[in-house]
Parts: C-alpha cells; sequence; structure tokens
C-alpha cells in the first residue's frame, strides 16, 4: 500500500525515512540527544524512542538557549471534535519542554480552519469544540503564566493585520503546490495559511523580542511551515525552527494517523476506563498468534502490535518498557495480558486527566492571551 | 476607443445605457425622484442631474422606511492617497442622504486592501493616508454620532470572523470571473472581497436590528456587490441595495475617471486657491471654439467641455447653471470665463473643507467605531 501524507491526509505505511530526504528534514542524532540532556538535565522518552525524530533548526535554537536567549514554543489546534491521545503526545512533549527549558508556549486554537475547510462544519459547532478542547489542553497542566491560547476568531484583531502582511508574499499558485488546492477552494481556505503563520513571529512583535521559535509537530504538517519559513525569513523574521514526530497508530494498526472521527480507531481524552478496555480489547491490532500455544513458541510481532506500540508513549520506565517487550517477544506475555496493561496505563492517565479538566473551566481565563 | 469599467481599471468613454443593460440594473425614472422628494422634502441635485442615475433594490429600501424601518448608508475608502474631488462627489451625496433621510453611515476604511493589491505600497505610507483620508471624510461635515468608521486592520477582531462566513461561500473560481484575478494574485487580495463585503450586514449583528442596506457608489463598483449580494442572500441576510453613480471625469477630458495617482488630472481637497486655478486653467479640457471669434459665433460645447461637466456638481442652483450653459452654447461665455467661475466655486468649497479639515483631527475619536 502507498502512502500518502500532507497536512490533510495520512495514509498508508508511512516510510519515515523517505519522508526526511524528501522533505529535506534532518533526523535526530545521538548529538542532538546529547546536547538537549545537557541543556534540559535528561532527556525525554519520546525522543530517546525515535518518537520526536526529525527537526528543522533545532540546533540553531539550542545555540541561542546557551547564550541566554529563550526560544518560545508553538504548536495549535484546529477544533472541529474531540481530543484524542494522538494528540496530547506532542502536548505532553511540550510541556516537559516548557518545565525544563522555562518557555513560553504560545498555543493557536484556530477555530476558523476546519468551518472553512469542511464543507458541513457549522460556525457554533466548531464554537463548541473549541471550549471542550481547552478545556483538554489545559488539564494537560501547563502553566498559565507561562502558556498563551491564540484563539483565531477572538484574537483576529492582533493577528489578521500580521496575516496581511504574510499574505501579499504568497500567491495562490504556490498554494496550490504546497497543498494541491483547486479553484473550487474557497477564498477563507486560500487566505487560511496565512492566519497559521501569524504565531511564528507574533509572540516577538507583541512583547518586543527576538526569541527564536520552536514548534514541535507531527511531520505531515510540515508543508504549512515549509510556506512559513520563506515567507517569514521575507519580512524580516528568523525561520521557526521545526520539531517533527511520528504519527501515533490508530487502534486499527500501525499504517495511517489516529483520527477522532473514527472513534473506535482513538481513545478520546473523555473516555471512561470502560469505553477504553472496550475499545483497546476490540479494536487495537494485535501481533499475537493465532493461538496461544502457536504465540508461546514463536511470540508475538512488536512491531506491528498495538498495545506494545502505545505504551511507548505511555510507560516512561525504559525497563519496565523491555521486560514487556522481551516477554511479548519471547511468547511470555500474551496479546490481552500486554493489553491489560496498557489499559491500566491509560486509565491511570485519563483519571488525572479527567479530574483536573474538571478545574480546566476556571482556568480559560488565565490561559487566554490579553491583549 | 473601446471602454473599461471594472473596480480595477476605467477607461474610455463610457456608455452608461449599456453599462445598465450589462449589469442588469435599473435606471433611476421621474417616479423614483417623485418618492424620493416625497420622502426628502427634496431632491438633490445629483439625481436631477443624473449622476447617480441607477439602482438595485432601491424602490424596496423606499418602501420599508415608509414603514418606519430606516435604511444605513454603507461606503468606503481603500486608502493610498490623497482625497480628490471625485471621491467626495459620492459622500457629499451620501451626507444629504443621512440629514433628509436622518440614517446612520457605516464608512469602511479597508486599509489592508491596496497595501494587497499594490506590489509596491508599503504598510505605513498606507496607514499615513489612513489617516490624511479620515480627516477628509471628516471634514465633510458628517454627524458623528450617526457616523461609524470601520477600519478593516483595526475592526479585524469584529470582521473577521463574520470575514470567514462570507468567504466559505466564495470559490476561487467566482472570483476569478468576476475579477478577472489569475493564479499569481496573492492570497490576501483573494480573499479580500470577503471582507468587503462585512459591512453589508455587520451594522446589524452589532445592533440586533433588521435594516436594509443601501449603497452609494461609482457604477466601477457594482461588481464587487453583485458577488456580496449572492453571498449575504446565502447567510440569511437581505441584499444590499445599491444606487450608481457615473464617474466625475478627469481634468483632461470626459474619458476615464479622476484619479489621484494623475495628480494633475485632479484636483486634491488640499489643493491651495493657486493650484486650483492653475490646473483648471492648464488642463481642463475646453469645449471651445479655436478663435474667440469662431466662439462667438457658433458656441462652446457642453458636453465635452470639462469646466461645464464640473459645474454639475458644484453649482447647486438649476437656474445658475441653465444661464451658464446657454451663455456658453450661445458663445456669449467665453471657456476662460466659464474656467473662472468653477475655479471659484470650487475654491470657495475647498476654503471651508480645509478650515474644517484642521478642526478634523480632534474628532476622529468620535467617529472611529467603539466595540
Amino acid at each position: 500500500m502507498s502512502s500518502k501524507v500532507n497536512p490533510y491526509s495520512v495514509s498508508g505505511k508511512v516510510n519515515y525515512d523517505k519522508l526526511v530526504s524528501e522533505f529535506g528534514v534532518k533526523n535526530i542524532t545521538p548529538d542532538v540527544l546529547k546536547e538537549i540532556e545537557i541543556l534540559a538535565g535528561e532527556v525525554h522518552p519520546y525522543l530517546r524512542r525515535g518518537i520526536f525524530f526529525a527537526y528543522r533548526d533545532l540546533k540553531k535554537v539550542l545555540n541561542e538557549y546557551k547564550k541566554g536567549n529563550k526560544f518560545f514554543l508553538y504548536t495549535g489546534r484546529a477544533p472541529s471534535g474531540p481530543i484524542h491521545l494522538g494528540h496530547v503526545s506532542v502536548w505532553l512533549f511540550m510541556k516537559w519542554l516548557q518545565e525544563k527549558f522555562d518557555v513560553d508556549i504560545w498555543f493557536q486554537f484556530p477555530d476558523e480552519e476546519k468551518f472553512l475547510f469542511k464543507s458541513d462544519s457549522s460556525w457554533d459547532e466548531i464554537q463548541h469544540w473549541l471550549y471542550e478542547n481547552m478545556l483538554d489542553v489545559i488539564a494537560l497542566g501547563f502553566d498559565p503564566k507561562k502558556t498563551h491560547f491564540l484563539i483565531n476568531t477572538k484574537h483576529a484583531g492582533i493577528m489578521y493585520p500580521e496575516a496581511v502582511k504574510v499574505a501579499k508574499k504568497i500567491t495562490f499558485s504556490s498554494i496550490k503546490a504546497a497543498f494541491g488546492f483547486n479553484e473550487s477552494n474557497n477564498i477563507g481556505s486560500i487566505f487560511y495559511t496565512a492566519m497559521q503563520t501569524v504565531p511564528v513571529f507574533l509572540p516577538n512583535v507583541l512583547e518586543n523580542k527576538k526569541r527564536p521559535c520552536l514548534i514541535p509537530l507531527g511531520i505531515d504538517q510540515d508543508v504549512h511551515f515549509r510556506l512559513s519559513r520563506d515567507v517569514v525569513e521575507k519580512l524580516g523574521y528568523e525561520k521557526p525552527a521545526l520539531i517533527h514526530a511520528k504519527f501515533m497508530p490508530p487502534l486499527s494498526g500501525v499504517e495511517g494517523k489516529m483520527s477522532s472521527s473514527e472513534s473506535d480507531k482513538a481513545i478520546l481524552m473523555t473516555d471512561s476506563p470502560k469505553e477504553v478496555a472496550r475499545k483497546i480489547n476490540k479494536y487495537a491490532f494485535s501481533g499475537g498468534r493465532d493461538t496461544v500455544e502457536e504465540h508461546r513458541k514463536h511470540g508475538g510481532n512488536i512491531d506491528v502490535d498495538i498495545a506494545c506500540q502505545w505504551l511507548k508513549y505511555f510507560e516512561f520506565d525504559d525497563e519496565k518498557l523491555k521486560k514487556i517487550y522481551d516477554n511479548y517477544s519471547s511468547g511470555k506475555l500474551l496479546s490481552g495480558e500486554v493489553k491489560k496493561i496498557l489499559i491500566d496505563k491509560i486509565n491511570d492517565f485519563l483519571a488525572g486527566h479527567q479530574k483536573r479538566r474538571k478545574e480546566a473551566e476556571k482556568l480559560i481565563d488565565k490561559f487566554i492571551y490579553k491583549n
């Protein structure tokens, strides 16, 4: 099956080595990890485990940091449905960066994006998800003093004037080439990438600083920022640095990307413990053998077993993870038993999340940027 | 010479009858004038003289007015240079409408338009002209309580969310067809028409009313609102009514449209009395004969004489205007003498304008819409 990776579609078995050379990004090498370890005091498991695996200009950002010039982080979430575990993996990593490097996060909620791109999405529905999504982001535990929500339709007063300057530098033909748009695209969707580029430099404009911008993102989003990097340079700003993540696979198997529109293939942040157990037991693709006997004899296949793969995201103890993998490969652990380990891990994580989510409502005001 | 009439270019001798049928607008007939006279107590000379000559849905607006539902007026000015007499003719008519019908004016300053459409225009330059243009508009004497300036980059907070809803209904192909855009247009210019559509319904959204919108405009701008009319209806709003003006001709002759980029063909609001006299004497195309003798014998041609044509805009007394025309046609008045009459009229008007313009600075705050 051939694979496809762009901001609007991810399908097939992704060949990450091929993406690295196609996109012209760099692999995160041991020397980069060493550098991070020196500065952060540790290396996040997502880095050790190759979940974050590639970058653009990351070394520059670390060099500036050593000179005392902190970067800021930029990420975003286009609301149109519930948050699932695939989304939060990038944000959990950002939270770690925020804590270890003591940096600001600018979190964009482009609440016009899905409205413009999905013909059947309504304004009110998107506003509903905007609110729900903000609760989940807050519940992850970011520092409210150092985390600033930019909501495109609410902050248009400060964003649109900057987006206009960006837009002047981008023709329809370059949008067409980058995103595969055509003439039946609506004019809002065509303009949208200008709004997405703004947070690359807006925090520095607002605060009159010259910090580098670092964007952790799924590699499918790279094309947005390839365009942004060219444009912001034309406007006299530094290109943003990027750090790319692989996709957390859907429950159905290691191909493609998790999506909340297929809710049986994803675990939502609001799923109950029962629901989590049901979905994983029923849908998580197994790397086990056809019979218990065969499994005991030949062992399971970690690489395709979704429970094993997902544990990379939730079992931070390398020793424990190694033991699980060894026991699964050798046949000592059965698929159902690995699933049980995963279910407990996720339910533990979600219990805390859902508790904090209830408190999040009171915190929203602290997170929304005041201009 | 063939003529061309669209928002980005007006050239040649304009055949207004042809435009009426091509655009599908209606001519203002004596019964419409009568209706206006009943409601306003008088008919503005620009209506009597056919300067405002066509409309869309004007009768509907007058009917609503009779039922007690006042309309609001919408006009705009994209700053990129000085205001000239051609601009103010439409606004002087609006001022009359405001006074006679006691209605609000929403005055848009799309300060991103020329920035996006003119490759050599700078942000600061446009912001300079925005300020200068606001002074001229205020100096015309609009009621500050009933006149609301919407500045696209300053009011983007309330305008962009509505523009997004408009934009979702407009494809690139329809923009291409309407304005002759192509793929090398920048994505800001492509989106822009959505921002221009917003004031058609925004005042009602902000004030929770259902007033009809009436837009006095040069007929070259009709295409913008043909598109807008379709879109706002899809969003559940009433189509705006339009009332179309002919172009005030440039000094150089009755073809084309006045433009401040050719400042010798236009009288600017800041021109000194001397400058006004110099421009008119030197550049105003004359309908006179080659020699005084011939002129006395055969008379001058009112239809091509710019001084005669411009007096339609500044000599509001029908008797006096008729006398000037009769005397010019019969050869009693020489071209230089008609020019002298026009120069005095314009200098008189500009003296008052320039005095009020000095006071306008203090009033800007009252005019800018507070949201």
